[in-house]
């Protein structure tokens, strides 16, 4: 898939955002408008405590259509009780009056600390005249999403006449269960509402629910994908398929910018059992804290990984047909450490992308998972989250 | 439970240990022995992986009897195929040999890193004589089975008559399943073999199978009782309890102890609609890295308590009715943020044990976690773990 090299916004879609004083400097509000109303899906979090945006997401989406998004960042109105709905429910209403439009056709997202008060009353203040701001460029809306990301997460690509550009915000409590922490994807394409649904599913399905940076699953994750439809008709199966890829490479450039990473793991899982049984494998090994320290310190400590398939109980194994490589070089044959020569693998290691292969030989289930390595940054990061 | 002030061993137990050339200077063979048969009972990890030492004891342990215990640590013959299993053998007879039993009497254990081959032959020369070091003083072995842990892991209480003595290891990749990483338990009480097994499965069930430092699930997982009869029958209840409680304590140890921790992290849930939900949600709690870095930062960003218990998607949970409290501070409040002084908690969360409670209102099931938080350290130790 050919990316764009400068991201850009499909026709019809602008955005914008500003600093409105929930965080010193940084931009902490963005706003995402299309022209015309968009046949919409999204997905949200299936963590049990649900952020205030989240619920009423749930309900502005049941009419599938969407005109605007707006995000702030810094405070996630988690955990906010009634109050927290109300705030969430002005926010919509004050994007809707700004760029002429229904509440409910507008998605809201906060995402920051979890528990505290959203200061509703510097949003509304600070979105006014908001609407002027609203440019081609996805750039600032990609700024205006960030919070302990260390660059703005944008993608576009063509397909036919029409365009799909992913603006996406990662970092920490990320192992989605139905999206990432915030991903936003807009197309010109024509599609209806339950199509737009069903390929989302299916994207989110082999990329944000297969990526994990530290096991904990936020409670604001939301992907959503908007189609304007003024770029007309598009070929299905070519949109699926650009889709899906770039979910899949929106997925390794959060995985890659996690908390502190510094390699990007990458773990595929091939002749297991069944579909689901290679995902548990492919999750737990990009999850264990072990696996992780190994690539963070270039060590070939690859008795790891079969720790890392053998602690999935429930799965089904052969050992003596258990093969794993680690960027192409065989590290396991036949449940053994296999021969290696430890600084080939640690070289390898040592790449900005590590790909660990495991081949199980018992069916043939295969899955690929994202994720990062562990280091002092993701302690640092998350050891002062909220005094800081 | 009060616990001797300095640790003994039960009548007619010694140890010994050695350095037999496997780590530089510290000691890396450890041997228990009882002067009598003992009834025993052994649970061995989950892991589909296991090593040698655990496929032979399987084997071992279905005879019920055991008489000497011999263990070694830095490498731990796990993914070293037949040979390995061949070398465990030959550890079991040299052991066997020295102590004057036979072999299917002797319980092997190896610890240390997975998929090197095991140095069988410094073991067998070092082991050598070993019977003239044995000792009545847990001490030996409590030194001789260390691997990344900062102190000896030792505890005796008396029941009756009897005296009921755990020697342990800790450290890393412990999430065990049926068993903490290397766990004894000497007792010169009378109890035969199944009433061993019953009484040991239902005391891991609450400790060690409570206890995780990082979610990796270890391939040498054991934990052992023997009972030698040597201080005759002793009250089935009064043992039991005692078991249970030295078992709970020693997990708390472990936890202390675990790689970089720097805070022993208990987590009790409680009023969840089943013992198995209450279980769920207290270990989602105490291995979610965000809650472990808000202990190790004492950051009082409480909202991840919710995230972590509400990623636990299949579990009964009513928003309205969870309340959560740290040292007995309450920061939750009917699925809100409670109206806390962030500065008590600050510091309720800067003590060496931190204590959470969560409140879940749906039912009776009740469950206690053990863990550590998550720091610098336990990077550095197994960055380079296999290379250091």
């Amino acid at each position: 898939m050919n990316f764009d090299s400068t991201p850009v916004l499909p026709h019809g879609f602008r955005c914008a955002s500003r600093n409105v004083g929930l965080k010193p400097v940084a931009k902490d509000l963005a706003l995402f408008v299309s022209d015309v109303d968009c046949a919409a899906a999204v997905l949200f979090t299936r963590n049990q405590f649900p952020g205030a945006p989240v619920l009423l997401g749930r309900e502005t989406i049941k009419g599938g259509v969407l005109r605007a998004v707006i995000v702030n960042s810094k405070v996630s109105n988690v955990a906010t009780g009634e109050a927290g709905l109300q705030f969430a429910r002005r926010m919509a209403a004050g994007a809707a009056a700004e760029v002429g439009t229904d509440a409910r056709k507008v998605l809201v997202s906060s995402t920051g600390v979890i528990g505290v008060a959203l200061p509703i009353e510097k949003i509304e203040a600070g979105m006014r005249g908001m609407a002027a701001d609203l440019q081609a460029d996805p750039m600032p809306g990609a700024h205006g999403i960030m919070t302990t990301d260390t660059h703005p997460k944008v993608l576009s690509v063509r397909v036919g006449q029409a365009t799909i550009t992913w603006i996406a915000k990662g970092a920490g409590m990320i192992e989605p269960n139905m999206a990432t922490m915030l991903a936003y994807i807009f197309t010109d394409a024509t599609f209806d509402a339950p199509t737009l649904d069903g390929m989302l599913r299916r994207a989110a399905d082999v990329s944000f629910n297969m990526l994990s940076i530290d096991t904990d699953t936020s409670t604001s994750d939301t992907c959503a994908l908007l189609a304007n439809g003024m770029a007309g008709p598009t070929d299905p199966a070519s949109f699926e398929a650009a889709l899906v890829a770039g979910c899949i490479r929106m997925a390794e450039i959060i995985a890659r910018d996690g908390e502190g990473a510094k390699h990007l793991i990458k773990v595929r899982a091939r002749g297991a059992k069944s579909v689901g049984e290679a995902r548990t494998i492919a999750k737990s090994v990009v999850n264990s804290p072990l696996v992780k320290t190994m690539v963070a310190g270039a060590d070939p400590n690859v008795g790891r990984l079969l720790m890392a398939i053998g602690k999935c109980f429930d799965v089904t194994i052969d050992r003596s047909k258990t093969d794993a490589w680690i960027n192409g070089h065989q590290v396991v044959a036949g449940g053994v450490r296999g021969a290696f020569d430890d600084d080939v693998v640690r070289k390898a290691l040592g790449n900005e992308v590590v790909t660990i292969e495991v081949a199980l030989g018992v069916g043939t289930g295969d899955a690929t998972a994202f994720g990062c390595d562990l280091t002092q940054g993701y302690i640092d990061e998350n050891a002062a989250y909220y005094s800081s």
